[in-house]
């Protein structure tokens, strides 16, 4: 009883704090830990809204050991490396601590808030004291670096210090807040500390001072900024904070937009900044101008791997079609910017095709940047390699390896949604969900899956007490075939924009079984891709597989083909690459015609024999794990 | 009689300056017209010598119009364009002639003295008194802007006037530098008039004394100075010249080469000059190099346009078998630049492959990049062309155009070679060359052909007196069945290193013809070239064709696929594109699946029905010429 009066005054107060967002400062307003990506305060535009991550916990499944690797080793050994590359002694410079020189790139900080994202989300999800110490005397080195007017960059100190925002263009002092507040944010979710989010308000403030209609009017040239603005609005309930924001996406025309092009990191992070707008304002001007971009990206922009960026030159999204596999960029950043815009489009829009973009950036073009030790890292993605290319520890712009932990950590954030009906699962995993629905009935729901090796997985509901509420089950692309049952009772699973929703009167107990069947396939791609024409990919699942040069010894991997018919089994490999399921299949290997003319008429060279070849593929994201390799995703087929 | 003596005499002298250059100006050296693209001197390690373009008549055949467009509306044209930028009023302002701010990019001396070497081969094959007029008062201004100390480079003046070779690697002074001398010599060997060629000279003695072994070592990031130098050790004798170039040559360690990568047109550039300095040295380890770097070339980065580049950043030649079409670079400088390489390859060595990929790269890579009325020009040549792009009569790095001038210019003197025993025919054209065989007998050898068009070369010989000597024809790769007739005679040809030689004693009338059969191939590449993966690409003797939009309405380009077997005809169109033949076939045309995604299972989409399409295609280096178009190579194989 005392809860749930306890409920209802925190729902009245979070009524009253949507009708009229107050100026209250963080203290006031926000006293309680909230530690999910997003807010859980319900954006009134969108159709799901996200979970804190500290209602998930991770049990045994794909993600947990990667996260565990992160929190001990990646996050550890990165910040390490920020402080051999001096960018936390920037701040400690700019604060009188230290007489150093600045080093790095001028956008260099935004990779010390980053790390210290990552840092606060692993922190939500597991306790670890020296991890949290670690980030706590980084907070205040950052809060001690603050100029006495609220403007936070280590760059512009010095000779410079007046020349503040002189080249929005390219020095990216917005881009650096932004991360500022994203870490501020993920820090006072994780911990209910708030000294970093004050540092966070004030630059805010001082930004709302600076910018907007009258005052300054441009903004940076490399997006993120606005994404951060909301979530900080969100937050603290700063209204002007969400108006800066809509005058930057507006100063940037993106409701005119027709096409995605550029910057394939920017464009993903403007564009899930405009779906955050769109959440909290409802213009549908924005809405529009997502969809037709979102569908510019998805029809043939994008790869197989969710990766983005077609072009090393300018790290850009190409033209239609322009999907090169050796030369992808497909930037490990540019996925990530991927997966936050289609985790929003899904929010607003309750479609599972923005999960399924998701999804596959997640477990592909994501992942394929972080090593399984999580401490080396790709900054660009190939879908083929033939000359040498290793991971590193570091890069001079250091972007990928501190966006990537940021992304580990809060993987969680990502697993499920909510809506005033009930509970939405987007990603399948082994964990467990503890929320409070609508009508106040807590519930703990339990996810038992060996997926993505494995398409069953098991739910047991634990309502508090028997209520009435939806689970909308997300039913993926990959997925031709699939069955669910409720209570052992197969359910005619209906699905909705991708998902299958199960609404029923649940009671403690209560089970759903979702089988998906989990072919191999082989994939081909749309015939204008002309790098992928008469090729195929291997796919399972969520997980586009590759063909590594380490798997499969004495091939010479560029001269194998397989048949359209090929038949790939997977087989559990639990000591290999961290335990993965490959797949075995047969092709052929076709010896290259020794001093052959690059150019000649067509049938005119006799071909050499081809003989059998037994293939290994491996999920594309392992690859590079074992030293120098060549690999291909996508495999020419034999006439 | 008197003429024989007097050839001794001469043949006298020319066997005195070889073995013993001697550092005699210009003007005591040279007093006749000696108007070839590389000197008629003989390169002691040359098989083939060239011969001079004023003993060459071109007729009417394929280049002569292309020649006439340049001399009276694309060189006049440019240099309208090069006064509008600014690029001879630098000069005038380095003189005093005229108060003006430096205009252009720190290497844009080099487009001036570019379109001067063009001007002066032009008015070598034709007299042109308005165009040679124009070329004597640039020379005027280039040669009053020359420093005291020989030192001549625009950029480098007031503020900066000390900082010469203040930044070898981009500032490219050098690499002007080159251009000057060639220009220098080209206006020597014209017209005779050597004010421009003791300009050169100047400088070159400037560039003797200021770099070599214990005095600046470094060289132009940009290497073109390398050929000039020797080319003008060739000209003046001076074998300080030679030697700089041998320097430099080494500083860039050529001789270790393994391959080719980076920019495209320096890669040419040197190799030229390396091929260039072997010539005059006999340098075997530059001979090795050669061959490796141009196998490396030759087998995996070239496109079939004799185009090289592959990459937007940086101009460069990509990875092996990296040859995207659509996002191809293909620079035409670096066309251009592959013929130098190529035309010197076949000097040192005699061998045709080197003549097949000048040839491909002449009529194809570089000829795409000049517009039918030589007036506007491609940087880029993609080989597929899906968004709109269009010529441009100018570019802010304008070095396209003025190296296409002078290229159009001094084509007649890459059709012929000469050597002991006789003379080479290396490209077929409508044209007569006369030349003195090394025995004094003066013969004058008039080429009858419809070439590129038709493969039947009617050859008449007549030397001035009954002789014996040999002709070498040229039997190129793309020709798998020829005959060759002397005198009504069929010969049983053999082919050697791609040529046949006749020896015999040629009479007055004797004639040749050769017949070579001309079919249209449908040509593959290599299957690691992964984006010409099942295509093919029509090519027809020389030239490749290509489809484009325009000559194919109502088609959707990008839905064509061609059969294994389809049968293309050639048809004449004397009103099209100049005059072109064009290749008439039929394919399908597929529509695309509306909505259809990106990536699916294979096979899992209904085809759309094909349809017919009777298919058109031009010359390659044809297309654009007829407004906003798209365009392809390489067209897809239906399965």
């Amino acid at each position: 009883m005392i809860y749930q009066t306890l409920l209802l005054v925190i729902g009245l107060l979070i009524l009253m704090s949507i009708s009229s967002p107050s100026d209250a400062s963080v203290d006031q307003a926000h006293d309680a830990k909230d530690s999910s990506v997003l807010s859980t305060r319900k954006s009134p535009h969108a159709r799901i809204h996200p979970v804190p991550i500290s209602s998930v916990r991770m049990m045994a499944g794909f993600w947990k050991p990667w996260m565990e690797a992160n929190r001990t080793k990646g996050l550890p050994a990165l910040l390490e490396q920020l402080e051999q590359h001096g960018v936390v002694d920037n701040f400690r410079r700019m604060s009188g601590r230290k007489a150093v020189e600045r080093k790095g790139p001028y956008f260099s900080d935004s990779d010390l808030y980053k790390w210290m994202e990552g840092a606060a989300w692993a922190v939500a999800s597991d306790e670890d004291a020296a991890l949290e110490s670690k980030l706590d005397a980084v907070i205040d080195d950052v809060a001690a670096a603050q100029r006495p007017d609220g403007y936070l960059n280590t760059f512009f100190v010095d000779d410079i210090e007046g020349q503040r925002f002189r080249n929005l263009s390219t020095e990216h002092e917005l881009y650096c807040a932004g991360h500022l507040f994203q870490a501020a944010i993920a820090h006072y979710r994780a911990t209910g500390k708030a000294a970093l989010l004050k540092v966070a308000e004030r630059f805010a403030d001082y930004l709302v001072d600076h910018f907007g209609p009258g005052k300054i009017e441009q903004v940076d040239g490399h997006p993120e900024v606005e994404m951060a603005l909301i979530e900080l609005y969100r937050t603290t309930g700063r209204r002007s904070y969400l108006e800066l924001a809509g005058f930057m996406i507006s100063a940037q025309h993106f409701a005119l937009r027709q096409q995605i092009g550029g910057h394939a990191v920017r464009e993903g992070y403007i564009a899930a900044g405009a779906a955050d707008y769109f959440a909290e304002t409802g213009d549908e001007a924005l809405h529009r101008a997502l969809d037709v971009v979102w569908h510019d990206m998805s029809s043939g922009k994008v790869y197989i791997t969710g990766g983005l960026g077609s072009r090393h030159g300018g790290e850009a999204v190409g033209n239609a079609y322009e999907l090169p596999n050796e030369r992808a960029y497909a930037e490990t950043c540019a996925a990530i910017s991927n997966a936050m815009w289609n985790f929003r489009m899904l929010g607003i829009t309750g479609d599972g095709r923005y999960a399924d973009m998701m999804e596959r950036a997640l477990y592909n073009g994501f992942l394929s940047g972080v090593s399984l030790d999580t401490a080396h890292w790709f900054y660009v993605n190939p879908l083929a390699c033939w000359e040498s290319y290793q991971r590193s520890a570091w890069f001079g712009c250091t972007c990928c390896p501190t966006n990537a932990v940021r992304m580990l950590a809060s993987i969680p954030g990502y697993l499920y949604g909510t809506s005033d009906d009930g509970i939405w699962v987007h990603l399948y995993e082994d964990s467990q969900l503890e929320w409070c629905l609508s009508d106040g009935v807590k519930v703990l729901l339990t996810q038992e899956t060996h997926y993505p090796w494995e398409g069953k997985v098991r739910l047991t509901v634990n309502p508090e007490r028997d209520t009435e509420f939806s689970i909308h089950l997300r039913a993926p692309a990959w997925c031709s075939k699939l069955s669910v049952a409720v209570c052992g009772e197969k359910l005619s699973s209906e699905i909705t924009n991708g998902y299958i929703t199960i609404s029923r009167k649940w009671k403690r107990g209560d089970n759903v079984e979702l089988t998906m069947e989990m072919p191999v396939e082989l994939m081909e791609s749309d015939r204008r891709v002309a790098e992928n024409r008469a090729s195929a990919a291997l796919q399972r699942g969520p997980l586009v597989y590759c063909l590594e040069s380490t798997d499969n010894p004495g091939l010479s991997l560029r001269g194998v083909q397989i048949s359209r018919t090929a038949k790939f089994e997977p087989r559990s490999g639990p000591e290999l690459l961290g335990g993965v399921t490959v797949l075995a299949g047969v092709g052929t290997e076709t010896p290259f015609e020794e001093g052959a003319p690059l150019y000649r008429p067509l049938g005119s060279l006799k071909s050499p024999e081809a003989t059998q070849a037994q293939l290994t593929a491996i999920p594309y994201y392992a690859w590079a794990n074992r030293g120098i390799s060549q690999m291909e995703v996508w495999i020419p087929l034999a006439d």
